[in-house]
């Protein structure tokens, strides 16, 4: 069937409501409810077009997968395709697309980019203020995010010398696969919004550089992109499980195995969507943004006239939106077992936060742990993950060797990677450090960080005496008792 | 009788004070050295209209309860009240005045609020300078107001995951008066400085949301009009206590069983006032901005004539003024019988600072304590309330067995409402928060207020792993030993 | 005899060197070498007036007294006299005076001044570069005197509650003097830099308050003349005592002893003077000030000629000026011992700065010890005294009850006369808070210093829960294991 | 033989590589690959005149002393010779030529120089931005450099009074060899950079104070012309080595024994060289400066021609160059012995990091340890030197009698020196200082240091109550646990 723009914009409500995507109508009434973004997001474009919404974070082909409950319509008539095309090409650019397009252009060359605090530094600049504010976001006052950085600062090197280091082999496998650096990417979503070519950017550094890729389950391609957009065959890529109620989790984790990933890392620290501030604060930032243009141009001519489409007062009315959907009734009692019964793949808890915890997960017969407070994007004043893992080291050393331990937040250098190797991680995650170095070079940039990070590692390692990841032991790190200098963007 | 402004004017001394208060003749002459804010401030207007002075910091009939000593005179004739009314209007706004005026036209919708800082900050914006100093006034330095909020950054959390956390109950009860979340509103006095309701835009946010009110014993209303702006009969209500000396103790806290208040928080920190130097300082702070506006005016203008009303030197002779009629001979032999002899409400000591007092507030058998140094507005340098909290945890964890156990001091997440539930408070009290979030937004500013700690508590509660206050439990909180970041205004 | 200007000319050398003080001629050549302040300051006046250097700094009869080997020669002609008083009409104002004037036009009346960090504040402005320098140098990097101001931060209260303070008695005894609260002055020279009374404000200032005065040994006044300014007969004086080598020392206790002097408080942490380069650099500061001014007038006026005067090089050859003719080789043994044979006064050794020297000094039957790193001006990094304080109360807290223990150092507000008492100090000494009060406001700011520092330590005692300087016990303080704020200027 | 220009040019790259030193031609073709700086910023000379590159870090002849694998080819014709000289001469001053030379008219006296800090502030203004980076480099941020300051900060003095202190000595001896304070200038490369006299200024300075200089393998001077540069013929020179692969360490340390130099300083903290990023980052500042320069005057004058020669992405392209040729493979099993084998020499380990090594150090018995993180310029986050030191005086304090241990990292007073005396040090190392002395006022700045230095640590010693170096003893420190203020440049 064929529609209108007028048609379709009689169904501007949760009664009824239609979207438009790249020219093809649907209906998502049903849908509302179960949208892991939640409805309010949708009702913006109620009977409009939603394609420039919608491109940045969903798969192309999210949309067609979801129905039922969505329904698939028609499409546009060709004047409407066209109305929409052209109102596209003269919309006018706002203050944030300004600022963005001339970051672009002054941006420096990545050979110059010397480590990952440039990089985020550089891609602070040119990411769009709601993409930054996604990115960079972490709870309520992002104080365990810094705290995670600043944790790092206190653990000090005891360093061998008079070592033969001519060899160094920084390699290590992780849950069995070779990894050229011990570290690997971690999940994170909407990575579109940072690079229009979003993970395959960072599937493509990774498959250069031997280092293994975590893909969200909240990714802005469908995981079969991804995995065709790996440099060989034989490229491991892991996959990250937020479980939804219902039986989505089933087939996504089935669908997962199907395509080739090699491990499962079930996300055990969202139950519900941590207190976000810069995302909930970025409507009402852009509206400024544009108020004060408007203010500034009405000061030269007086006579011009308001523009309507201003919606000041726009933003969200929740301080905390839900994650729609997710269960929050998961547990160690049934949890564990039923995701081992519908797949074979290793398992691995993301997000453990205590040493009780850790006890507990090798207690289940996991295959590991990832450390980790979700990049301080969860519950504020959770302690920082290196302080975790060094808890853990001394309080219940028989853990590293009952399962995988991992950990991440904060890791920004080499030495922090060598810190958490030498308490006993047998790998650590990044995860912002990558979207930040996607956004600014494309997969050009992912490999750039790997490098800067293998050399960084090689490096420190031959410093401190190992040749070989399994030569760093605890006695090399001191956790001093004062607060030293960090390193600042 | 009536009388004109002449014949007001003959009585401007200490020897015979009359004053003017809505166009009604008082002779204060006795009265004056039992005012509980100190002759001076009343001095200033002897001979003359007051009503602008008293309204903000009085109920409008405490002149007419305090008879006698105070001895109602009569009216002012029409013409005199009519001068008056002229006065007023033709008074040149002070450089104060339009600063607030234009904030108050600036001011973001409320909606936009995200947390109490950002409350604090519109709050701190739109406040006359006078009202600031007031509310944002603590002893000395302003270090132990400063360090009851930078201590709860010292205790980081042990998240607990894999616990089913679908349904979440934040209420509490308080004295056995349920409570929706577990925090009640402190008692702060002169809340109409604030906003012209004043105490009233508490009661009706409470009621609302379900939490409990703490009246000041120095309410800019009556305790009756208090109780009588509930939005319910149940709607409870708690009273603070100042015990002055002489007759007057007994009469209200009779006055305030009688009027329902459901039980009686003594104050125990404040036998006399401490030095609150924003207070001391906002004369000449404002005597300044007038006389710098005199001086850019005369800069523009050099035959302007200099204004004669602008009193350069006024101020305040005396570096700490005294809280007249205070009882500061309480003791624990005498004050807490006494008080049981009166009331059967339950008694609450408000303003216990170490962990030696709590033992003996239990072994007095009183209800309840209220850890707190008054908002760091008594004895610079007592120890923050959160730290005093956690050493009684440590020290004599019975306690908490003994009596209900509150804290008040630089809780402005529910992260902290949370850090201070796991160390065994039953509830915590806020007061400065309320202050600026009822003056900057009225009612709808405190309902807001709750409704962002709630979510932030439930948040908060279900990503630690709990579902009920009493799983908040010490092994969640560790104190750390360096100092975090501290959010900042 | 008579001299004219150019005969007195003749004599510009350390071979033969004359100098004019207030119109007398004086052969100071043999003196050079004994002069306390070193030869190179003297020689900077040979053969001509020195009046205007001379003046701030000493007692006006101190040449006097020096003969010999000070040699009066005679007078100045009429004419020479003339000329020299003429030359000072005539002298252009430097920048710094041009400041000063200014500053003195702005400062506020007394009575605005709260605390003594604002006298301090004022005080900086009103001094001359020179008279600030030599008042607030300390060594090094000044980080002594920093953490002796810092360290007291670290000292929190735990209030008692529920007793009754309505009388509070701040007053002790010192040595058996009364003092109506337990603070003195301490001991620093060249007062009349700041003011032209001098030490004068600072006796009339202590008789009026009822606290007790140190005279330095370096006073800019005779120890008569202070002797003779006090309010009455029976208003204690102390005697500061530098050990000079040869007979000055007991020609000096003998003559403190004489007028009246009640203790010789004996400085033992100067055998050297520090590295004090805010002093140090003062000659460069204001050489450059009048650089620049000139750089800017010939900017604006470029045919302005040279000001031949100036003289940009000037400074001093060597980083460190030794303290002429101090005795460096005092001992424990011969020290004590020899000047309990020459003086019945009480003797307390002033410049304690670690445990085993209290131990020391209670071996050795002194009087009393003052615990003191000289305000940070001596040895940097000489332990803070509070900390030494704290320490001795630990390790060694029998030598509180063989001798009385004074601190000073860092005492800025009420509450750190508090905390040195609760430790076990009989009362505190401050000196740099008075150079400034008398600085700023003569005698009357002296007077106001102290009745806010009795308004502050009466106040904190009734919050404490002390009516009595003895009631003020080490279970009150707590040094906590965090660096809080710390109040600014 | 004689070339041309264009001949010399037809042999610009890897293949054929010839460059021009002081009109003399070089094929450096076979040397590139062993070249210690490494290949390639030989290649952008390639062809061309390379004596303004190479003069700076080498010493004249080194090039010649290369051969093989260096090539003498012959000279320039004069047409040539006089091109290049030409071509200097008419050279466009770059933007930090500029800045330099109006710092260097601006530069104080050195008599106004009071400290280091001072010293260092007024070489980082006078120094070309690449020397600056260069010397004020170290790893990744900085922070174990700046650690190094900042850990002496945490040391506290215990000073002792009434010590006869008239006649104190700092001096010491340093494996048998006298030098009047406890204090040796540590080896840097590249000396000439910030000054044209190089090395020969600190040799100078150390010969006319008294104190030891030890030579840097990478001296920029030959190791015979700073043996002839001695003030005298004992004045004692050390030799700090870089162990190269292949033959080249036996001959380096055979001919500094021959040439008079008395001990052997191995460095062993640097198989491969840090990461440097002030350095790495040098040429994109300069680059940035001219296109700015170039910005500017096109704004000025629209119709300026492009400077063709700014290269805007000229840069390093790997972000760590390898020191080409180090020994990497060096062991206590092989390196110790292999050097006592070859020299009579005391050896001394440069760069001990953590006890353990020490304790190794003198089980391997050599005659001293140098406990040094290479100025926090190799591993990030080495533990800082004070620390390293206080550890082994705690842990292992025997290590202190079978071998000298020295220290160096973060010295800037002469406290500092005392501390580290205190804990043990037999005498510390400085090396940045005294870059920063010679670059701002040749050998009279390193002569000014040393007379500076020397003032404070008599000045310390008297204060501290000690009057011979071996008074310092360990009861005189205390390590405290609060974080002190540190002295900003």
């Amino acid at each position: 069937m064929v529609f209108t723009l007028e048609a379709v914009a009689q169904h501007s409500s949760s009664k009824s409501c239609w979207i438009i995507i790249q020219n093809e109508v649907y209906d998502v009434t049903e849908f509302l409810s179960s949208h892991p973004g939640g409805a309010n997001i949708i009702l913006k474009y109620a009977g409009k077009d939603a394609t420039e919404a919608y491109e940045p974070i969903h798969p192309p082909s999210a949309i067609a997968d979801n129905t039922p409950p969505v329904k698939y319509l028609g499409s546009l008539d060709a004047g409407s395709a066209h109305a929409i095309s052209q109102a596209k090409k003269e919309k006018k650019k706002t203050q944030d697309e300004i600022r963005v397009e001339l970051a672009q252009k002054l941006k420096p060359p990545l050979s110059r980019v010397l480590n990952t605090l440039e990089m985020e530094k550089i891609a602070t600049k040119i990411l769009s203020h709601k993409a930054w504010a996604f990115f960079a976001s972490a709870a309520d006052d992002r104080v365990t995010h810094e705290e995670n950085i600043r944790a790092f600062s206190r653990f000090f090197f005891n360093p061998r010398v008079l070592r033969p280091v001519s060899t160094c082999d920084p390699s290590t496998s992780i849950l069995g696969f070779r990894s050229t650096i011990p570290v690997f990417v971690c999940a994170t979503g909407k990575v579109k919004q940072g690079h229009p070519e979003g993970e395959l950017n960072i599937t493509r550094g990774c498959g250069r550089t031997g280092i293994i890729q975590m893909v969200s389950s909240s990714a802005s391609l469908t995981y079969a992109e991804i995995v065709e957009g790996r440099i060989s065959e034989s490229q491991p890529l892991f996959f990250q499980l937020y479980v939804l109620k219902g039986e989505r989790a089933p087939d996504r984790v089935r669908e997962a195995e199907r395509l080739g990933y090699k491990a499962i890392f079930l996300t055990v620290d969202t139950p519900v969507r941590g207190n976000r501030e810069l995302d909930l604060r970025a409507p009402f930032v852009l509206a400024d943004q544009e108020r004060e243009a408007e203010r500034l141009a009405r000061k030269a001519n007086p006579d011009a006239p308001m523009d309507p489409e201003i919606d000041y007062e726009k933003g969200i009315g929740e301080p905390v939106a839900r994650l729609v959907g997710a269960d929050d009734d998961m547990s160690w009692e049934k949890t564990i077992p039923w995701l081992r019964s519908i797949t074979k793949l290793p398992i691995i808890l993301k997000g453990i936060q205590c040493v009780e915890d850790a006890v507990l997960a090798a207690e289940a017969g996991v295959d590991g742990i990832l450390i980790s407070n979700h990049g301080g994007r969860q519950l504020e004043y959770s302690m920082p993950s290196i302080e975790v893992l060094y808890r853990l080291r001394k309080e219940q050393p028989d853990v590293f060797s009952r399962l995988e331990v991992y950990m991440d937040g904060g890791v920004r250098r080499g030495t922090d990677v060598l810190k958490a190797l030498c308490l006993g991680a047998k790998a650590v995650g990044m995860g912002r450090p990558f979207l930040y170095a996607q956004s600014a070079y494309g997969d050009a940039g992912v490999e750039r960080l790997v490098r800067i990070l293998e050399t960084e590692i090689i490096l420190g390692m031959r410093l401190l005496g190992a040749t070989k990841v399994d030569e760093l032991v605890p006695e090399m790190v001191e956790r001093v008792d004062w607060q030293p200098l960090v390193a600042k963007l």
